[in-house]
C-alpha cells in the first residue's frame, strides 16, 4: 500500500495520521518556516502584524473565552478614493508564509489601490485559541472547524471596516489557494455582504464524498510523470513491487537502507510507511511541478518532474538499479540544495503545529477520499475505506469524521445561486480533479491554467511563467475589477 | 415604564425576561397548548409524526449526543411527479400548533402537488436536546441558536430526500412566518442548494442594532389604535398617568385591583409589572387584529382593536372612569369567552418550555431594540438600554448577547446577492417596522398586506379575509410556482 500517509491540502490528508503516518507530512511542515527563496524581502518587510480578539466559540454563548488571531496588513498602495481591500482567507499554517507566497496580491495591489490582508487561520500559527493546549484533546479542539474559521473572517473585516478610516465604504475581495482558496468561494457564498467576491485558486471544493472518483487525484499526479519523461511513471509503478521483493530478507533490507540512503536502517514494519513517504514524495512534485526554482515545500529545481524522470528512463532494469535511480530521483526532491547527508523517513518536526491542525480537521469536517487503482495510476493500489479512517480518527482524536457535512453545509454540485467567485485551476495540479474546472454560470467562472501547478497564479510574477498564467491573471484581475466596479456603481445609487 | 415584558417574537423579548416580567409571556405562551378553535380538524388529523435523530452540536465534534427532533408529514396531495415540498421552518413553540395555524400550506397543497413538513424548533415542543434538562443551564442551552436550528433542517431535508422515494429529485420551498420567517428567509440565504426559494411571512430579519428605529414597532401598534376608533390611542396613552396616581396610596391601589378586576391585589411594586403587562396586551391585540374571529394566542371577536377601541373614546373623563375603561378594553382580549372570574397578571405556565427558550434566545442571537417615545406612540416612554439588558440577561442565563451578530452573520440589509425570497407584511402587524416591505431585486420580492396583521397570509383561507390577502396569497403561490418551474426546467437540463 503506497498511499501517500497525510497530505496537508496543500499536502492533504488521505489517512488520519497515526503517529507512523504523520511522519513525513510532519517533516514537510517544518519546511514551511524556513524563509522562502522566491519571497520578495523588500516587499515582505512591507506589512504590519496586528492581533484582534475573537471569541473562541462564535456558534454558542457558553464558552465566554477570547484569543488572538494574527493578521498582517499592508497598506502601501491602498486608496481610500476608489480602493479596495485583498482579504487572503489564510489557511493550514502560518499566515506569514502565505503571505510571502502569495505575490500575485502584491503584484496586483497597486492596479486595484488595495490594501492586503492576510489573516491567520485559527490553530495555526500563533492564532492558537488555547496557546500551548490547542491541540491537547478534542474538547480543546472542538472549535476547530471551517464555520468558526469563516466566522473569524467575518468579524475581523467588521473590525477593520470599523476602525480603518475609509476602509468601511470599500469592496473587499476574498483571495485565498488551496484549502485558502476553498475558504475564499466558501466566504462568498456564506457571508456575501462581507465580500463581493472571491478568487479561489486550486481550491478541491469537490474532493468530497460522493462528487469526485476518489482516484481522480492520484491519476493526476501519474499523468504529470508520464508527460514529464519516457517510462518514468512506468517506472515508478514498478518500483513498489521492487521495494516489496527487498523486503522480504534482512541482507535485503540493509541494501535498502543503503541505495535510498536513509539515515535509519529499515526493518518489515518500515515498509508501509516508506512506500507512503515515497509517494508523498511524487504527490507533492507534483503540486509543485513549477516552471522555475522555487522553495515552496523544499528548494526545487525549475519543473522539477521532469528532472526526476531523467533518472527514471528505464523501467525494465533490475529491481536494484530501479531502485537506485528512484534514489536519485527522491534525491532532487530532498537534497536539491545538497546538504543532506541522508535521507530521513521519521522526521518529525513538533515545532510545527500546522500538521495537526490539518489531521485533526481532516478526521472531522475535511474528509476526502483517496485511492488509487493501480492500473489507471503510478501507485500501489489502495482503497477509499471510511470504517478504518474513522477509527484512526477516533483513536487519535477521539472523535469520528462526518464525510457529508462539508456537502450539506457548502452545498457540493449544486452551488449555481451563488455569484462572483473565480476557481482556477493547473492541469498539473492533482488537486484539480476535485476543483471547479468548469464555468458554473457567467458568475462563477472557472480558469484553467495550462502547465500549472498548485495555484501558480498566486505565486508572484516570474519571468518563467508560461503565457497560461499569465492570461489567467489578467482574466483574475478583470473579474475582479469588474467586482469593485459594480460595487461602486450601486454605491453611487445607493447615494442618489 | 409602560413597555412590554418580553414579547416572543410571536411575542418577541423586550426584555430579557427576568421572574418578574417573565410572568405575563409566560401566560401567553401557556395558550398556545389549546386546540385551535381555527384550526382544520379534517386537515388537522390527516399528517404523520414522525421524529429524526439529530446531532446537538452540528458544529463542533467533541460532543456526540444526539435527540431527536420532531416533524409532521402530510403527502396526501403530493405528487411524486412534478410535485413540490413545503418546509415549515419551525419557530418558538410546538410545532403542532404551528402546523395547525399555518392553513395557507393545506390550502396550497393540492395546486402545488406538495408534500407538507413541519419541523420543530429544537429546544420547543417535544425537540428538546437534553430532555428536561434542556433549560437548567448555559452549557445545556448552548446549542440553542438559529445556526445550529438552520442545519437541524438542512440534516433533515438530506434525510427525507434520502429516505422517501420521489422526494429526491424534488424542488423544496421554505416556509416560515414570525421567527419561522426569519429562518425560513435566512435558511434560503445560507443553504440555497436545499431550497429554491422561501416565503417569509412577517419576519422582522432587521429587527436588529442599527437597522430600523427602536420605536417602529411601538409606533406601528399605536397606528393600529388611532384607526380603530376615535380617541382610542389617547385614551391608553392618558392611562399610565391615571395608573401612576392610583398607586400612590392604599386605596388607590385597592380601588385598581377592584377595578381592574384582578385576581390578586396589588401592591406598589407591581405596578411596574402591571404597566407592562397592559402594554403587551395592547401589542398583542395588533399583531392579533384579524379579520375574523381567531384564536391564535386568546380567543378574540373579529377586528378586535375595534372592539376594544368601543370602550375607549373619551379619554378626558376621570382617572377612575378611564381607567374602567381600560378594564372594559382588556377584558376583550382576557375574557372574549366570557369564562374569567378575574384578570391574572401573574399567571404562570410552567407546563410550556417555549417561552424559555425564547428568553434565551432573546439574551443571546435575537437581540431586539425596542423604545417608545410616549410621544409619537401611546406608551409610556421607555428607552432601549444594552447594559441594562445584557446585566439582565447575565443574571438570569449567565450569559450576554452579542447585538450585531445575527447582522453579521446574516447581511443585515445587504442581502441584494441572495434570490427567491418573498417577504410578506400585513401594514397592521407591527414587525413589518422589522420587515422587507420594500422590493430589493427581481427575485427578492415584498408583498405587502393592507389590513393585515401578523402573518394573516399563512392563515387558512376565510370568507372575511380582505381582497389584499387573497392578492398576497396568490402572489406568493405565482412566485413559489415558478421556482418550482425553473427548477424542473434546468432539471431536464441537467438530464439532457
Amino acid at each position: 500500500m503506497g498511499r501517500p500517509a497525510l497530505l496537508l491540502l496543500l499536502l492533504a490528508a488521505l489517512v488520519p495520521g497515526n503517529s507512523v503516518a504523520l511522519r513525513p507530512a510532519l517533516r514537510i511542515l517544518g519546511s514551511l518556516h524556513l524563509p522562502s527563496r522566491t519571497s520578495r524581502p523588500a516587499v515582505v518587510q512591507n506589512y504590519s502584524v496586528l492581533y484582534f480578539q475573537q471569541k473562541v466559540d462564535h456558534f454558542g454563548f457558553y464558552n465566554p473565552k477570547t484569543f488572538k488571531q494574527r493578521y498582517l496588513i499592508s497598506d502601501k498602495h491602498w486608496k481610500k478614493e476608489g480602493g479596495s481591500i485583498l482579504f487572503y482567507t489564510g489557511n493550514e499554517g502560518d499566515i506569514v508564509w502565505f503571505c510571502n507566497n502569495t505575490g500575485f496580491m502584491w503584484d496586483v495591489a497597486e492596479e486595484l489601490k488595495a490594501m492586503l490582508v492576510f489573516a491567520e487561520h485559527r490553530y495555526y500559527g500563533e492564532s492558537l485559541p488555547f496557546g500551548a493546549h490547542s491541540f491537547k484533546d478534542s474538547r480543546h479542539l472542538n472549535f476547530l472547524t471551517s464555520e468558526q474559521a469563516l466566522a473569524d473572517f467575518a468579524e475581523l473585516i467588521k473590525h477593520l471596516k470599523r476602525t480603518i478610516p475609509g476602509a468601511g465604504d470599500q469592496p473587499i475581495i476574498a483571495v485565498g489557494g488551496s484549502y485558502g482558496g476553498m475558504l475564499a468561494a466558501w466566504f462568498r457564498m456564506k457571508y456575501p455582504h462581507m465580500v463581493v467576491g472571491a478568487l479561489a485558486a486550486s481550491a478541491p471544493i469537490w474532493q468530497f464524498e460522493g462528487l469526485v472518483p476518489c482516484d481522480v487525484f492520484m491519476k493526476i499526479v501519474t499523468t504529470d510523470f508520464r508527460k514529464s519523461g519516457p517510462s518514468c511513471a512506468e517506472s515508478i509503478q514498478r518500483s513498489w513491487d521492487a521495494i516489496n521483493r527487498f523486503s522480504t530478507t534482512g541482507t535485503g533490507l540493509r541494501w535498502l537502507t543503503q541505495a535510498l540512503h536513509l539515515c535509519s536502517p529499515l526493518t518489515l514494519d518500515d515498509i508501509p510507511h516508506l512506500k507512503e513517504w515515497i509517494s508523498e514524495t511524487w504527490v507533492n512534485l507534483a503540486m509543485m511541478d513549477y516552471p522555475y526554482k522555487s522553495n515552496f515545500m523544499q528548494p526545487l529545481p525549475a519543473w522539477p518532474i521532469k528532472v526526476v524522470c531523467q533518472y527514471l528512463k528505464n523501467p525494465n532494469v533490475s529491481d536494484s538499479l530501479l531502485l537506485q535511480d528512484i534514489f536519485q530521483a527522491l534525491n532532487v526532491y530532498y537534497n536539491y540544495s545538497g546538504q543532506a547527508k541522508c535521507l530521513n523517513i521519521s522526521e518529525t518536526a513538533t515545532s510545527s503545529l500546522g500538521i495537526l491542525g490539518w489531521s485533526y480537521q481532516a478526521c472531522t469536517e475535511m474528509v476526502m477520499p483517496f485511492c488509487a487503482s493501480g492500473i489507471d495510476d503510478m501507485f500501489e493500489p489502495f482503497l477509499w475505506d471510511l470504517k478504518q479512517f474513522s477509527d484512526e480518527c477516533f483513536n487519535k482524536w477521539g472523535v469520528r469524521p462526518r464525510p457529508s457535512w462539508i456537502t450539506t453545509l457548502y452545498g457540493g454540485k449544486n452551488i449555481s445561486s451563488h455569484s462572483n467567485i473565480v476557481f482556477s485551476n493547473g492541469d498539473l495540479d492533482p488537486w484539480s480533479g476535485g476543483g471547479v474546472t468548469k464555468d458554473i454560470s457567467a458568475t462563477l467562472v472557472a480558469i484553467t491554467i495550462a502547465d500549472g501547478a498548485h495555484h501558480l497564479d498566486l505565486r508572484a510574477n516570474n519571468v518563467y511563467d508560461p503565457a497560461s498564467v499569465l492570461r489567467a491573471r489578467s482574466l483574475e484581475v478583470k473579474h475582479m475589477k469588474q467586482w469593485i466596479g459594480d460595487f461602486y456603481v450601486s454605491d453611487a445609487r445607493r447615494q442618489h
